[in-house]
This record gives C-alpha cells, structure tokens and sequence, in this order.
C-alpha cells in the first residue's frame, strides 16, 4: 500500500529515555548553546506533517506555534479534542498513512515513545535518527517500549558534536531484505 | 578511597539489549566477519582483571579459557561454587575494589547487565565502551537498569565501522564535577 516516508528524529539519554518521569526535558540543555541545531531545520523542511502520541502534544500544546505550517495529526484514546490548529486521530495507522498519501503527504515525522514504538511494530518506519545525550538518567520515560519484532537497520551516517552528543542515522530494513539477507 | 580504574564494554542493539531475553548473542553476527575486533584486544591487553555477574559467567564458563591471564572474579548470591580458574565474590563491591587494588589491580573490566547497573549506582565507573549493534531486538535483556541516580558522561570520541556498528566511548563523571558544572 503506497503511504509516505515516515521518520523518526529524537534525542535519547545513553540509557536510552527520552524524557525524565514527569516529562521534563532540562537535561536536553546539555547540549545546547553550541550553536548547532544537530539537523532539526533539515528535518522540518523535509516534512509535510507530524504524527505526534498525546504526552508530546501536551509539551507541544504549550508552545503558540510549535510546528509552523505543518500538519499535526495527534494519536490518543483519551482526548476528545485537540487544539484548533492539529487533528484529533483514533483509529488504524495503516489507513491514517494511506489517507495521508492521498491527500499529497510525502513525508512524515512521528514523534513520541508509544507512537514510535506502534509504528515499529507495524513495520512502518523509513529513516530514524537518534540523537544521544551525552547523560545516564537512571529512570524515564523509555524510547523503545519492547516490541516482538526485530527489526534489521542500516547505519547511513553517524556524526559526532563538540556538545558530546552523536547522531546516529539509520534506513530501516524491510522484513523481506531482512530475511533474504540472512 | 584507592581502587582500580572500572571500565564497562559492552555490545547493545540500538533499543539497549545485551542479549535476547534467552541470552542469545546470535545478532552480534551482524557485525563480525569484517576483520575487525572493534577494540576488544587493546581492552583486554589493558585491564587485569574481570567482575563479571552469574549470568555472564554462565556464557563465559562454555568456554575453556575464556579470559587468558587475567583474573576472573563471579558476583553471585545464588551460586556456591565457580569453575576453579576464577572466584566467586558476594559482599560489598566497594570492598571488593578496594582489596583489588591493594592487591595491585590497576584495571578492571565489569560485564554484565546487572553488574553494571550495580557499579554505576556506586559510582565507581570511570569509563564505557558501547557498541551499538546495528538492529532492534524488540525484547531482552537491558544494558541498563533503572538506577536512582543520574551520571553526566563526556564523549571522548565516537566510530562508525564498515559493518554499522557505531562505538561510543564515555568517561564517567564524579558527582561533584557534575555538580560544579551546572
């Protein structure tokens, strides 16, 4: 079924949480002010739209504008509405990435651990970019919920930063070229 | 007080797995065959001594020498006995490095997951090797346990191999200098 592109770009602790307990991200602080912004530009001229899970919308429903010009599709069972400038989006992803194919989306940037994680599961991730902080939290909010795939990965590029964070660039691996590779 | 320096080298899928949830190391296949020992010799040739948990030893003790010349010590509350070229310990791990080093240990390589975890709770690890396999696991046994504390790491250098395993090499930081620099 034809769908776009759909990528991951997120910053990850080494121990591999990408937000503390309560969602806070004061340790993304680290690596900033070195004048760098590890690609985020790149990425959001790259995309047409976001799907992003409920807790990133609530950081991102604090912020006026915090996507500009960028659909926002927010997934949750939970919600019964989102804030006038996104979607509210409860159903099969699948069919959320057919739609949005047929409406003209050519590239997606899902953002959030449960989000990422669906995605995985359903075998529906192009491109990931992790970006690892240079910290061990000890506790969080995990990236990688388990998952009962495997999924193979090709590491397109890696980059490291004066901040200490690297960047690690990665095509994910269809099942079938995975089971042919064997 | 006086111990040994405390290095942690470790493989990890990128969703922060050492092993399938059987122990399995089979995925570590992806990366070999490429003439290339990512560093493992000049680690041994560098430390004098191993801690490893029981679970690691259970992998370690199939092998007839697996650590040529060094000294071998086996964490566990469950085990009575260890094969007879290594030592099994069970006591305070601040100890255990202390007497280590007045026995003129200078270099220590921990393995294991809960191991680490451990030593990272207490502090005593000066520096980390991770390997990230280029795969997603999806399920099995962490690198990385929740602990209560969080640990500042600088990034002394990062390299990315033919194969697509990417290493990262960490030195811990004290506390007190993660403290000072905020």
């Amino acid at each position: 079924m034809d769908r776009p592109k759909i990528s991951i770009y997120i910053a990850t602790s080494i121990d591999g949480y990408i937000a503390r307990k309560d969602g806070g991200l004061d340790w993304l602080d680290r690596v900033g002010g070195f004048d760098e912004d590890y690609g985020f530009q790149k990425l959001l001229n790259s995309i047409d739209a976001l799907i992003i899970g409920r807790k990133t919308y609530e950081v991102a429903a604090t912020v006026p504008d915090p996507y500009p010009g960028k659909r926002v599709l927010v997934l949750s069972n939970s919600l019964n509405s989102v804030r006038k400038d996104m979607e509210l989006f409860r159903g099969d992803l699948t069919q959320l990435a057919s739609q949005l194919h047929s409406e003209g989306i050519k590239h997606i940037w899902i953002d959030g651990g449960v989000t990422i994680s669906q995605f995985l599961d359903l075998q529906m991730v192009d491109f990931m970019t992790l970006s690892v902080i240079p910290v061990i939290l000890g506790s969080g909010i995990p990236l990688f919920n388990p998952i009962g795939k495997e999924h193979a990965c090709r590491l397109i590029s890696s980059q490291s930063y004066p901040s200490g964070l690297v960047q690690l660039n990665y095509e994910m691996q269809r099942t079938e070229v995975f089971l042919n590779d064997k």
